[in-house]
């Protein structure tokens, strides 16, 4: 008889689930490093994990938070400067009992009030901290709020392919429909209107109610910025669709042009004026995970709704309340990141310093890795306008094709995994986020050193290079 | 036309669910406390809420690795304990870039290695650490592997009533079916395994295949230690019905009488010998929330998974990848709670000082309030024997239960309404956590601080004596 968690008796939609950023590859790489190889992560947005040093100021308040009972020590002064205490009494301030309390289950009053200021200052316009719910982490956000909207199969979300799979994998789990929109390659992953008209179409045909659309702006994984004339088409397709928008803006810091600074969308919808601005239903996505904080393994976040009834967001809130509160540290991160440190503060200097080299760097290593890949022989690659990773088309001649197949694996599987086992470089295939039939991509973040990032390029062309030589047969390469 | 997040557009399910233990009364007492009055929010397990002090030494080992920048300052002697410094480097050598970046999604591999070495001294038996999960807190690991078992509502959870509304909520959410089991209140809240079989009867007459058991142990809201005969005996049930055993064993030190020990279901499952040991599928549930720790903003927590097998294990961990970590700090927190100091280290004799400090006053609080509770009018109630909470009964008089439906209250909630108004103290009235028909109940803390307890009783008994005294015509009590 087969027990009650075995394999065959689990939730179908746990099964069905795909999370490619941990997926095959990742499992792979982490089986060569216990091995003993040395593994360059890139298949996860992890700056830390990549040497990147977190920034000095916000780690001191947090410390101190963590350490009430330095505050009142004579010596701490001698350990942290003046605005760093000040900092820490303030939050610890907003708290019922430190760091040890749960806070309100949408997180700290006082927190949620700096988080509405700082988006009022961003935007324009203000904010309302009640709307306001720190979670931990964005995706947990995102999943909170699909679940809200998902009851059943006939339950569509629109997607955009090449997508990040937290979206696909958390509408497997709550068995609703993933409507895929296309972005275009040829147009630096730029959004067609014409082309999501036509997936609600189709999701229409097949008995589907387009209820929800998620832009992931800068995008992830294929770091184009979306202009302003662009979002006002999206929120007018929303407002003539009757849908959500879902707005994972959880990049909005790493912004790597002048041209298409990042605008949020609701922004964009605030400018648009009534009846759209009172109309569309929009949620917003942040985070202390990424920007020049990447502060991932805190697990800090915000969701922020707009047009909203009153009455969901009661529901929502009650759902929140089961887990009781997010993790009360990472709030504070979130309270800092929106409140950083102004000219004149005593680690004003300090901060601005850290802050801009990390995105200076950022957005240089954008452009070594976009010319690396696009001097590879078969690989072409748009520029990383925003966001931390690269999505290179990789065009696998056909035997190279044949030979994953022979395997059993997915072409840029069968790829990336060559890749790992030469170079040590894990990415995630593109077949992980979605891509047009027969195309192929990986996903590399933009995170190794400054330093690094020559050789590391360097080993990649190598391994293509000679993987092209290898499987080429001079009768043509697949189709772009 | 109404909007996709409107009300009556949510999922279901989400709509469904109940947690009264920030339900009505925690909202009201939020607005009553916004007013100016002084609220004694006795309503969540929040021990640093109320005034407990977090232990010193963790406090100081996370501070210094949210400050790694610290340990290479001359000064960092003068503020931190050698034995502190020498674990915060300690645990930073675990994660792979401090605690800014995501770990491995089942937690740091060192620390999962420290919970495992923890059970085999506690229990006698090796763990796996490859079998032992990190979480944010115990809740979202239980409402993980909830969410792997249940499918549909043909799956039944037994659960313990008056029981605990994380699962309550869960299961609904979830779209399961809740299967109750009686606790009987005259015994000491006793589990008999008779109703058990009735409720699984009952339960299969309906269509529902039971396929998960909880416990509570040391319960919440009841208080009472399971013996180890008592869990054989659910141990044997579970084997011969085939249903995992969901063990939530979060207050294992919170134990206030020398009776009835914690003894935890693994041990007693390991100690049944084949063929149960090898065939009963279990997973226990553990936190850094309770105990004499009480680090609940942190939210850190583990599961550990026993006879499930592999593709199971892996289909968890893929899930929890898809929120790619628990929150670093608060696995740090959980390696320290399971390796706390020895006799010898610097740090030991604070550290036992103020743990031994805590329970002892627990201990005395528990006396406190049962005996308080005993003394009012028209009240009884068990002693506690471990877990954080009182969960007295209130015969209430049928001319206040006319009275609470003729403002459309259920008769505990009118009651619990009142000693708030009147007091300030803000309790869960026994219908969030599922009673005998006819038979009410609140839930306190026993965690105000010890000196105030004398107090917050007395008020209490004046407002339940008054209470009683204006709703009692002598012509009899509810029943019991």
């Amino acid at each position: 008889m087969s027990k009650s968690l075995d394999y065959e008796n689990l939730n179908e939609n746990v099964k069905k689930c795909q999370y490619a950023v941990r997926g095959e590859l990742y499992l792979r790489a982490s089986e060569l490093q216990k091995e003993g190889k040395k593994i360059i992560f890139t298949n996860v947005g992890n700056p830390h994990a990549l040497g990147q040093k977190p920034l000095t100021f916000p780690r001191q308040v947090v410390a101190l938070c963590q350490a009430p009972f330095l505050l009142d020590d004579p010596n701490v002064g001698l350990l942290f400067p003046a605005d760093a205490i000040a900092k820490a009494k303030h939050y610890i301030s907003l708290t019922s009992g430190g760091l040890g309390a749960y806070s309100d289950s949408r997180g700290l009053p006082g927190v949620r009030k700096e988080v509405a200021e700082f988006i009022e200052r961003r935007d324009g316009y203000p904010s309302d901290p009640e709307l306001i719910f720190l979670t931990d982490g964005a995706s947990k956000g995102v999943m909170q709020i699909l679940q809200s909207i998902i009851r059943g199969a006939h339950d569509g979300i629109l997607v955009p392919v090449p997508q990040y799979p937290l979206y696909s994998a958390t509408i497997s789990l709550l068995g609703g429909s993933l409507v895929p929109y296309f972005l275009e390659e040829t147009a630096n992953w730029g959004l067609d209107i014409g082309s999501l008209r036509q997936s609600v179409a189709q999701a229409r045909s097949q008995g589907i109610t387009v209820r929800a659309m998620v832009i992931i702006n800068p995008g992830n994984p294929t770091g184009q910025c979306l202009s302003e004339a662009n979002l006002k088409e999206i929120l007018n397709f929303c407002y003539q669709n009757n849908v959500v928008l879902l707005g994972d803006e959880v990049y909005q810091q790493n912004i790597y042009q002048d041209e298409r600074p990042f605008i949020s969308a609701r922004k964009v919808l605030m400018d648009m004026g009534p009846p759209i601005s009172k109309a569309v239903e929009l949620v917003s996505f942040h985070t202390v995970s990424k920007g020049y904080w990447g502060e991932c393994g805190q697990r800090g976040g915000y969701f922020e709704m707009t047009n909203i009834s009153p009455k969901t967001v009661e529901e929502i809130y009650k759902i929140s309340s089961i887990s009781l509160s997010p993790n009360v540290p990472a709030q504070i991160f979130m309270g800092l990141m929106v409140n950083p440190p102004k000219p004149g503060d005593i680690s004003y200097d300090q901060f601005h310093r850290e802050s801009k080299g990390i995105l200076e760097s950022l957005r240089k290593r954008a452009h070594i890795m976009t010319d690396g890949f696009n001097s590879c022989r078969n690989v072409v690659c748009n520029f990383t306008e925003g966001a931390m990773y690269s999505f290179p088309q990789i065009r696998l001649p056909p035997k190279a094709i044949e030979a994953a197949k022979s395997v059993g694996k997915v072409p840029d599987v069968f790829y990336c995994l060559k890749l790992l086992e030469a170079t040590g470089i894990s990415t995630v295939p593109g077949s992980g986020f979605g891509q047009k039939e027969g195309v192929f991509h990986l996903r590399t973040t933009i995170l190794p050193a400054e330093e690094d990032m020559p050789a590391i390029m360097d080993s990649f062309k190598k391994f293509n290079d000679e993987f092209m030589e290898q499987y080429e047969d001079y009768r043509g390469y697949s189709r772009m």
